[in-house]
């Protein structure tokens, strides 16, 4: 007999079928026994008449097939159950659970559901992040794909740093020094001048920070796109808006359930999101917030203060920052006046989800740039290769895919949203 | 005014027009100078009159901006060329360039097309391989996503190796010793286990493989997926054909122009992909190809014959070989009858791209495939948690992206179809 999924019983009423799946709750009741059956798409209730079917073996998260007569549950049209006929155990269990997987919120903390981290995700609410989070990739590859970028496969073992030698991972490769790379950068940027325009990568990026904060992974997936041929920066902002509606509306339409559970509004993106200069924003800190001692950057805090405050006064829960001084950006930012970058963060309900901005295309600007932070040309030797031999004006962004999951879900430590998150202290399981 | 692409010219007939890409050609011819532009979606020849517009400063592979009128080529009514109005030079050319972009065949040996990679794919058919190999990977996600599995990343830092702790790459991680994952092996399974029951994975995996040959890299892109509440391997062998004759429709359907570049033609997939024994195999090639030398594994040169043997008498490119021994697959491997496992290789055109099978599920059963490895239990402790909760009857696969592009385009080298290849002696660019 063929599976059916938990979904489509309502569509077999009154046949006998089959279904597999997980234990998810034992309730006994004179002779007979009401064990709840979970799969990947859903519950379903199981009655069983314990004079003819021995359960004594059956524990919760035990693996059964159950093949059974649907039927409507008294009173409940939408809903219906199972009126089990026979029940085979797949996969038994012999120890007492860990955690309990079946209640609706597990309330227990970080470090004990990363420990049981795939028992933690057979809890629906957890379960759910991640069907969100892989949608919102596809989405992100789909809408680019659209927009003619080509998807992209870039080293991660690296000769060289993207920002001259700090906080990267050594890797002993054979008789040489390597590292794991920090970005896909230089390599997207040289994608770009190879001819393919416009590229995208879905991928992993390491940084070796020492510091342990409910923010930062030493692992976690990048979503990078870069672009040739643009006017400004703007050109990005406007392609980034565009993106993450598409990807927002993904997930509205395809997780509803995933969203419900979860009890998470997806909100609205303006066909333009609002912008401001990072000195304004530091202006408006000041005036609104008391804020005298931020200068040419803002620290966490200041991140909610200005999001509040673009929520409040300019109706958006997304704000880009523009014009970051060059002192905060690495030496391909495209300079622009006094000192400042063509390049822009974008924050999302207090946090900065995507740094992005124009690079530099002309090759002796860049070499320039790069003596002038106290780099060494020599060691770009490959990256620079490409500008010698026509770059076109070009910029890009990145976007934290757990840290967008993480604000868009609501979870305030990025470890939450993370499968298998790897930190200062964590590299299991 | 909005830059239009080179394959949209034809709709501009007459009309005034910018485009803006690469000089890939140019040739004066007395007053009169032709230019050949290159953007991401094709060429086009642009007529300048040397009189009116200095193209003293031009070289190859400079990026320009052209404006100019859209015209019907004399007798040639499917193509237009420019005739120019003005052009400006977005990024200038000083040095000469190292290959010969333009050529029709790079003629050059792989070396030198590693080294200066970004400059060769500006060659025509040298971008056309990674045009096919984003189709081939978006084709895997998208089918995949059709049939309900869950996109997963799983961490590349891990702190053992799937098979024991050979051929892997050591990291320096704070304190600790990790190393880079072989392959997301636990981490499907696992994850099939925590109730996503059909997950897949695009990503690296690495091997610290000390041999240097034209089949091998060290760091490359797997397509991985694993799948729940299966019956055994012939499930994830069906899955696999339905699998990769989608990824090539979507192949032929999108990559035309590639296609015909490469001179490649795509092959049928039959509904079913023909299978033997392994065993079958090895009697075959003693029979046939006079080889008394294989006993439980096919070599290289096995592999190629067998597959001339599946060409000619099964009329099939591709050929599953099944039940493999024990010995020669993974612990984790589900034994069958005879010392035999159910398990698979795909071959195609002389080389397996695919490794799959069903895995043992039973706790009991893993502990003691281990042991009898010679491994230790405790250092599984991570991976065989879920066992011990409830796993389902699975399986899964890998199949390597660069192996199949290069056997699907005709390449021997892998490195052609890898974009930055990591291998024995090369990090670089």
């Amino acid at each position: 007999m063929e599976r059916i999924l938990v979904k489509e019983l309502r569509n077999y009423d009154d046949k006998v079928i089959m279904i597999s799946g997980w234990v998810h709750r034992i309730r006994r009741l004179g002779k007979l026994a009401f064990i709840i059956v979970r799969d990947r798409t859903g519950i379903v209730q199981c009655v069983i008449d314990t004079k003819n079917i021995d359960i004594k073996g059956l524990k919760l998260e035990s693996v059964v097939e159950i093949t059974g007569v649907v039927q409507k549950k008294i009173g409940i049209d939408e809903d219906v159950e199972l009126w089990t006929h026979s029940l085979v155990i797949y996969s038994g269990v012999n120890e007492d659970l860990p955690i309990e997987i079946n209640k609706e919120n597990l309330e227990i903390n970080i470090d004990t559901i990363l420990n049981y981290r795939v028992l933690a995700l057979r809890n629906l609410k957890i379960n759910a992040i991640f069907k969100v989070q892989a949608v919102l990739a596809q989405a992100f590859q789909g809408y680019l794909e659209g927009e003619d970028f080509t998807q992209v496969f870039s080293p991660k073992i690296v000769s060289e740093g993207t920002e001259g030698g700090t906080e990267l991972f050594e890797i002993k490769y054979f008789e040489k020094k390597a590292y794991l790379a920090q970005s896909p950068q230089f390599y997207k940027q040289m994608l770009v001048g190879s001819g393919f325009e416009r590229v995208f990568e879905i991928g992993h990026v390491y940084r070796a920070e020492e510091h342990n904060t409910i923010r930062h992974l030493n692992e976690y997936v990048s979503l990078d796109l870069e672009m040739g041929f643009i006017k400004d920066e703007r050109d990005i902002m406007n392609l980034e808006g565009k993106l993450l509606k598409f990807m927002f509306n993904s997930v509205k339409e395809k997780c509803g359930k995933e969203l419900e559970l979860l009890q998470v509004n997806i909100p609205e993106i303006a066909d333009e999101i609002p912008s401001m200069r990072l000195s304004d924003a530091i202006e408006i800190l000041k005036k609104f917030y008391g804020r005298t001692d931020l200068l040419h950057d803002l620290d966490p805090e200041g991140e909610k203060q200005i999001c509040e405050y673009a929520k409040k006064y300019l109706n958006s829960e997304f704000l880009f920052l523009t014009y970051y001084p060059r002192s905060k950006r690495p030496m391909y930012a495209m300079p622009a006046e006094e000192n400042l970058t063509h390049s822009f963060d974008l924050l999302f309900r207090g946090l900065e989800i995507t740094t992005g901005g124009q690079r530099i295309h002309n090759y002796e600007q860049l070499k320039d740039s790069i003596a002038s932070r106290g780099l060494k040309v020599e060691s770009f030797k490959d990256y620079l290769q490409v500008f010698k031999f026509g770059m076109p004006p070009h910029g890009g962004l990145a976007i934290g895919l757990e840290r967008l999951t993480a604000q868009l879900l609501g979870f305030k430590n990025i470890r939450e949203v993370t499968l298998f998150p790897r930190d200062r202290d964590r590299i299991r399981p």
